[in-house]
């Protein structure tokens, strides 16, 4: 028995009081990796950004808006758990500044400058100690490699490896890779079947 | 008994394969109306980008992701119709291009061109005709000056007013605006309540 955090959601980072940057996580990953690790006897807290998707009723659940404030929060909670399973997708650009009204439209183009916000798991990573820690990579090209890349740099005992099709859809196809690049794990089906293999997966190889 | 076009939720304007500009809007004001138009016995065809709000199952209902999208569905639709509720928020700004890869980390601020997106109400207003056209306007400053100006721009017989805290929001606090600037309705309530007001509204001035 474990206590697991998890992070779900995305995040979202305002240009005005109206417009935003996110992207279309939905939080069901989420939400089957908390039934999941319930259903195994473990014990979860969730820090989630903004989704409509239910989470069980049994976790203990902090609702987040921004990067920032997902960090913020799992700073918080992190050092009191077991291990943490990154399945966030935050929003990992910001608006350089606020707009404190709605941008006006003048019918001329815009730029935006654009600053990287701030990577969570990375940030984790440097109060990881002896807990155990699985991130999620989502990517489009080079995909065992970036994923690895990923890997090392947020310090992660596994690395999960999807592309942006299982966004809010209900299956998804991953893979999950250990620190020496083997894949211990591929999956294709519901995100419900999937979050129980990985659950058997940390069970097996990180809980001691 | 009049054939209703309501526009409903927001659209997304994509900068690669995962991120993209939106707005909180949650399509139950546009729910609402639909909900309230039917009561009154009209037929009511919607266009809605992506939401998780269910709409009244007797509507003809068209999803559509981008600005572009909702438009072009709307081109198709209105002139079918007697008249148009435009609640959507569409998203006003686009990536000048869209990166055909997720858009990688390199530690440095990215600059972002946005162009304006087309003015799905401005454009209706073209091939209005006989019709009329009620549009919405979500203003954070000079409200009623900026709401007279896009009811002139669009060509709308009414604007209805409100501010970004009706967005994602059960409740909302709102103007009706003629075409002479006078305030033909100011509620504060849910959105039901709303949506039925406004549609009294709509049968007792517009609907001949």
């Amino acid at each position: 028995m474990a206590r697991i955090l998890i992070t779900s959601g995305p995040t979202r980072e305002y240009l005005d009081p109206v417009r935003y940057l996110t992207n279309a996580s939905s939080g069901r990953m989420g939400a089957a990796l908390a039934e999941a690790a319930l259903a195994e006897g473990h014990e979860v807290v969730m820090v989630s950004g903004p989704v409509e998707v239910q989470y069980p009723p049994e976790v203990s659940l902090q609702w987040v808006l921004t990067t920032d404030e997902m960090l913020l929060a799992c700073e918080e909670i992190f050092p009191k758990c077991d291990g943490l399973i990154g399945v966030a997708a935050p929003c990992d650009y910001k608006a350089e500044a606020i707009s404190p009204h709605k941008i006006r439209k003048t019918g001329q183009p815009i730029q935006l400058d654009l600053v990287e916000t701030v990577d969570i798991m990375a940030e984790l990573a440097k109060i990881k100690g002896d807990r155990w820690m699985v991130g999620f990579a989502l990517e489009t090209e080079d995909t065992h490699f970036r994923a690895m890349t990923k890997l090392q740099k947020k310090n992660c005992d596994f690395i999960v490896l999807n592309g942006p099709e299982a966004m809010h859809a209900h299956d998804t196809s991953l893979e999950v890779l250990n620190h020496q690049g083997e894949v211990v794990l591929k999956f294709t089906g519901t995100k419900e079947a999937a979050a129980r293999r990985i659950l058997e997966r940390i069970n097996q190889d990180l809980l001691r």
